[in-house]
C-alpha cells in the first residue's frame, strides 16, 4: 500500500485554459464566429449568423436569497461567472439557455469545499435552512442533472467538489486506488500514471467530468465491451448522506445483502454527495491491434457485432457506425456501415484475438480495410478525433440555430433492428413535422453486450432562432416515446436528471419506485438533495425540517 | 423469440431418489452406517457410532397454529415430513439439529404455489393474519437462511416454490430466457439444452438449489472469473412483494438510475417473492483445456493465481487448493499447493490462451503437471468428483460427532496471504482451545478477481456428542472476528441469512442499513417476510397488520 502523497499534475482546471461558461470544455477550443458560420452553412435553412456569446457581465442573474453562516463563507460564491457557469449542463438546450441569457435558475451560491468535513458541513447547515444543494462535478451533465428546477427550497447552492481531486492512497498488489471524487479524468490519470496504472474509464466528456459524476450517473467509459459502465469498476464509495457518512468495505466480490454501492451508483446526487471511492485500476496496455470493417448492408453489420459480442473475445473497441455516422466520421461512403475494432493487452500479443475478431466479420459479409503492417489504424485515428471535438462542432452548430443533440438507450438484440428503423423512420417524420425540413438521424453502437447493443443516435435538422428549445422538445419527446414502444432504456449512460424523468418513471418498476422513495426520504429527511432527480420534490419536503 | 412449452425433463426432485429431509441430497446417496463409522475412524477422537437417523413418524412436532383459508387450503401441507424438511437449510448446525429431532422451529405449514397468483394470494393472507413467509427454494442455505427464529408472528409458512420450475421463453437471438424462481439446476439446464444453451451457473448445490434460491442469496458459480456471481446473468426480475409486483425492463446494460434489480439480488426473501428473471445465456462451450499446477510454496501459488487474475485472461476455472485441501483432494501430497486451470469457448480453440496461462505460472514458480494429450485432466476430475460428494461426507462425519463445516468470504489481494496465515494460526488455537485436539484448517481459492481472491476454509475437529452446535458456533465465532480484523466480507456467496448477521450488522454502512429497514418497511410494511434476516424483526412489525 503505498501512499500518492506527491504533489500531483496540474488538471486542466488548473490551466490557462479557461472553462467555458455556456458551452462545451474550455473557451479557446471554442470555434470561432466564421467558422459557426461555415458550418451553418453544411445544414440547409440553418440562420446566417451565430448567435452572440454575451458577455458574463451582461448577465441578469436573479438576486442571492441567502447568507452562508460565517463558517462556510470562505467556501462560498456568488460570482456571477461561478452562478453562471454552474447554472445548467451542457446538453443542447442548456447551450441555447445560456447564449440568450435565461439564467433564471441561477444557483444563488456556488460552495467550493476543501474537505469532506466542509461538505458535511455544507449538507448540515443547507437541510437547517431549507436551501436545496445541486451536487456539481464538472457539470458535463447533458439531462439536466446539474440544473435546479424544484422552485420550492429558500436557495440553491451548488455544491462544486473540484477541489476535492486527489488520488490519496495506491493499493498496487490489489490495483486499487483510493480517488477523491471531484478528480477530472486527466488529473487522475496523470496521477495514476506513474505507478504504471490505469482507472481506464474514458466516456467522451474524460477532459471535463469527474469520478464522483461518473459514480453518480454510472457512466460508461468508451470500451465496448466488458468493463463498459463505472459500476464494475467499485470496490467502495464514500459518501456523505444527511444522516451520516457511508463507507463500504473494499471487496473484489460480496454475497452480503444488496450491495451498498449499488444503491448509491446512479443515485445522481439525491441520497447523498459521494466524496471518495476505492477504484479498481488495470495495468496500462501494451499490445495493441485495430482494424475497420466495411460492411454493406447495416443490418449485416449489426449481426456482425452481435456474434462478436456473443463469442467472448471482448474487444477493447467494438464501434459500430451506421452510414450516415460512417460518412460524417470519414471512415465510409457509398452508404456503407463501418465497425471499429480494437484488441489490447498489457502482457501478451493480441495479433491472434484480432484474427478471431475477423474470422467472425467475414463470415458476416465484412471487409476489413487493408493496412500497413504496423502502422496505426487511420480509420480509428479519424474517428476518434472528430469524437473528441464533436461537442465543440455541437456548440457552433447551436449558434447558428441547429438543432443538433444526441439521445442513448440500449436494448436486447431481438429488438434493436426494429428499434434502429423505428427511430430513422419514426423520428425522421417527427423532425419533419417540427422542422419542415429533412433531418439526419444517424447511429452508432456505443457499447455492445452478449445480450443487446446500446445505440446512441444524433439528430442534425435546422432550428427556427427562438424557437430551438420548443423544437428539439417535441423532437426529445417522440424519440423517448419510440423507445418506451420497443422496451429500451430511456438512459444507458447519460443518466436521468431532470429531462429524463417522464419515461424513467414509466420504465422503474413500481414498488421499486416506492423503496427509492422511502430510501431518499430516510438519508435525505429534509429533501435538500438535488430535488427532483429521480424522485419526486414535492412529496418529501418535511415541513419540520425545512424553513422556507 | 420461441416459446419453449414442450413439456420439460423430470427434475430431481421428480425422480424416484427422494430428498433427504435431515440432510443433503438424495436419501439413497447418504453413507450407510458402516461407511460414517469408517469415515469417522480418519478423525482422531471421533465418535464410535454414528448419530441414529429418527424416523419421521417419530419427530415430536409443534402444533400447528394456523388453518388456512379454504381457497389456499389444496396449497397447504402440515405434513410431518413437510414441515420436518422445511424447518432447517443445510448448515452442520441444521444437520445435527434435524438427527437429534430439535424441530421447535418448524413452520406450521409448507404452501406450494403453482402459480405467481397463488404466490400473491399466500402473502396477501399472511400479511392479514400475522403469519411469517419464509421463502425456500430447495433448502440449501447454510446460514439459516430458511429457518424462522423471530418467535413473535401468530405461525409460519414455508412458500416452496418447487412447482414454479419452467423455462417460459427463449431469446436465441438475445441469448436469454425467462425461467421461473423454483427451477433447480438440472431442471432449468435439461430445458435449456435442447437449444444449445445453458445458463451455465453451477454452484456446489446445483442439483439442490433453485435459481429462485441463487438471486436472492447472489450465489456464485463454480467458474472462477469473470462471471462468478449469478448478479451478472441477469437481464430483469420479477418479484412478487407484499405491495404488488415489481418487473424491471429486459435490459442488457443501463444507467437509469439505481439498480432495481440490485435491490432485490441479496434481499434474501425480505423484500419479495422472485418468482421469474430473464437470464443471460450462453452458447455450450465446444473448446476445453485444462492443466493443474503444483506449488512448492503456497505464497508463491496465491502470487500466481494474482497474476491471471490481473493478466485479463479470464479462465473458466482458476482454484487454488493449499496444502491440506490438495491432499484431501487427492491431487497433491507432500506440502505441494495444487492450482487447477481450465479454459473454454464456443467457437475458438483454447489451446494458446492455456499456452499463456502456462507461461504465467511458470514465470511464478509452478511446476505443471504433464499429462497425456488430449486426455482428460485427471486431477481435475478427481477434485471435480470430491467436490460433489463433499456435502454427503459433511453429513457422515457430522453423525460421528466430528464438527465439520465450512465458511467462506473474499478481500483484496494486499490482504489476502495475512488472512490466510491468521485465520490457520487463530482459528487453530479457538479449535484447540474448544476441542482440545488440533484442527483440520484447509483453504482453497474458489473465486478470483483482478483485486482480489475468495478463499474458502474448511474446518474438520472431533467434537463432543451433545455439544457439537455449541463448540461450532464458538469456532465460528472465532472464525467471523477474523474476517473482521482483516476487512473481509462476512460472505462471498453463502448469504448472511440469521447465522451472518452479527458480521453483517458491523460490516454494512449504518446509512445503507437505515435504507434497507426504510425499503422493508415500505415493501413489507406487515413484517412477514422472512424475519430475522437482514433487518431486525422487532423494529418492523406493525401492530395495526399484524394480529398476533
Amino acid at each position: 500500500m503505498a501512499g500518492a502523497g506527491a504533489p500531483h499534475h496540474p488538471s486542466p482546471s488548473d490551466s490557462s485554459a479557461r472553462r467555458s461558461w455556456w458551452g462545451w470544455g474550455t473557451e479557446d477550443k471554442a470555434l470561432p464566429d466564421a467558422e459557426c458560420a461555415a458550418l451553418g452553412r453544411l445544414v440547409p435553412g440553418a440562420a446566417d449568423t451565430p448567435l452572440p456569446v454575451p458577455a458574463v457581465s451582461a448577465l441578469e442573474l436573479p438576486k442571492v436569497r441567502v447568507e452562508p453562516p460565517a463558517a462556510l463563507a470562505p467556501l462560498m460564491s456568488a460570482e456571477p461567472r461561478d452562478r453562471a457557469s454552474h447554472t445548467y449542463g451542457k446538453a443542447y438546450r442548456d447551450v441555447i439557455r445560456a447564449l440568450r441569457g435565461d439564467f433564471a435558475a441561477a444557483p444563488d451560491l456556488v460552495a467550493r469545499p476543501g474537505t469532506e468535513r466542509e461538505v458535511a458541513d455544507v449538507l448540515d447547515w443547507a437541510a437547517g435552512a431549507g436551501v436545496a444543494v445541486v451536487p456539481y462535478g464538472a457539470g458535463s451533465s447533458v439531462v439536466g442533472g446539474v440544473e435546479y428546477r424544484a422552485g420550492s427550497h429558500r436557495a440553491v447552492v451548488s455544491l462544486d467538489l473540484s477541489r476535492l481531486d486527489r488520488v490519496l492512497e495506491i493499493d498496487r498488489v490489489s490495483r486499487a486506488a483510493r480517488i477523491q471524487a471531484g478528480a477530472l479524468g486527466p488529473g487522475l490519470e496523470d496521477q495514476l500514471r506513474p505507478h504504471g496504472l490505469t482507472l481506464r474509464h474514458f466516456p467522451q466528456s474524460f477532459e471535463f467530468s469527474t469520478l464522483g459524476g461518473w459514480l453518480a450517473t454510472r457512466a460508461g467509459g468508451h470500451y465496448a465491451t466488458l468493463y463498459t459502465h463505472i459500476d464494475d469498476l467499485v470496490e467502495s464509495l464514500r459518501v456523505v448522506t444527511p444522516v451520516g457518512v457511508s463507507e463500504s468495505l473494499r471487496l473484489p466480490g460480496s454475497g452480503a445483502g444488496p450491495s451498498p454501492d449499488r444503491l448509491f451508483l446512479g443515485s445522481e446526487g439525491t441520497l447523498g454527495v459521494i466524496t471518495e471511492a476505492w477504484m479498481r485500476l488495470q495495468e496500462r496496455p501494451r499490445h495493441k491491434a485495430s482494424a475497420t470493417v466495411l460492411f454493406a448492408d447495416v443490418h449485416a453489420a449489426m449481426e456482425a457485432v452481435r456474434a462478436i459480442s456473443q463469442a467472448g473475445l471482448h474487444p477493447a473497441n467494438c464501434r459500430l457506425l451506421d452510414p450516415g455516422e460512417a460518412a460524417l466520421a470519414g471512415v465510409a461512403r457509398d452508404g456503407a456501415s463501418a465497425l471499429v475494432l480494437g484488441v489490447e493487452s498489457a502482457r501478451f500479443p493480441v495479433e491472434g484475438r484480432l484474427d478471431e475478431l475477423l474470422t467472425l466479420v467475414r463470415d458476416h459479409g465484412g471487409s476489413p480495410v487493408p493496412s500497413e503492417p504496423g502502422a496505426p489504424d487511420a480509420a480509428a485515428d479519424t474517428w476518434r478525433s472528430a469524437f473528441l471535438r464533436m461537442p465543440y462542432l455541437r456548440d457552433a452548430l447551436a449558434r447558428m440555430s441547429v438543432l443538433t443533440e444526441t439521445f442513448e438507450t440500449a436494448c436486447t438484440w431481438d429488438r434493436a433492428p426494429g428499434l434502429y428503423e423505428s427511430v430513422r423512420e419514426r423520428l425522421g417524420d417527427a423532425v419533419r413535422k417540427v422542422t419542415g425540413s429533412p433531418a439526419t438521424v444517424n447511429c452508432r453502437f456505443t457499447h455492445v453486450y452478449p445480450d443487446g447493443p446500446a445505440p446512441y443516435f444524433t439528430v442534425v435538422a435546422p432550428g427556427r432562432r427562438g424557437q430551438e428549445i420548443a423544437m428539439w422538445d417535441e423532437i426529445k419527446s417522440a424519440a423517448m416515446e419510440i423507445l418506451y414502444d420497443h422496451g429500451a432504456t430511456v438512459t444507458h449512460h447519460h443518466a436521468v436528471g431532470r429531462d429524463h424523468r417522464p419515461g424513467y418513471d414509466r420504465q422503474r418498476p413500481e414498488p421499486f419506485a416506492q423503496a427509492l422513495r422511502a430510501v431518499k426520504h430516510t438519508l435525505d429527511p429534509a429533501g435538500i438533495l438535488n430535488p427532483g432527480v429521480l424522485v419526486d420534490p414535492t412529496a418529501l419536503v418535511d415541513p419540520a425540517a425545512g424553513k422556507a
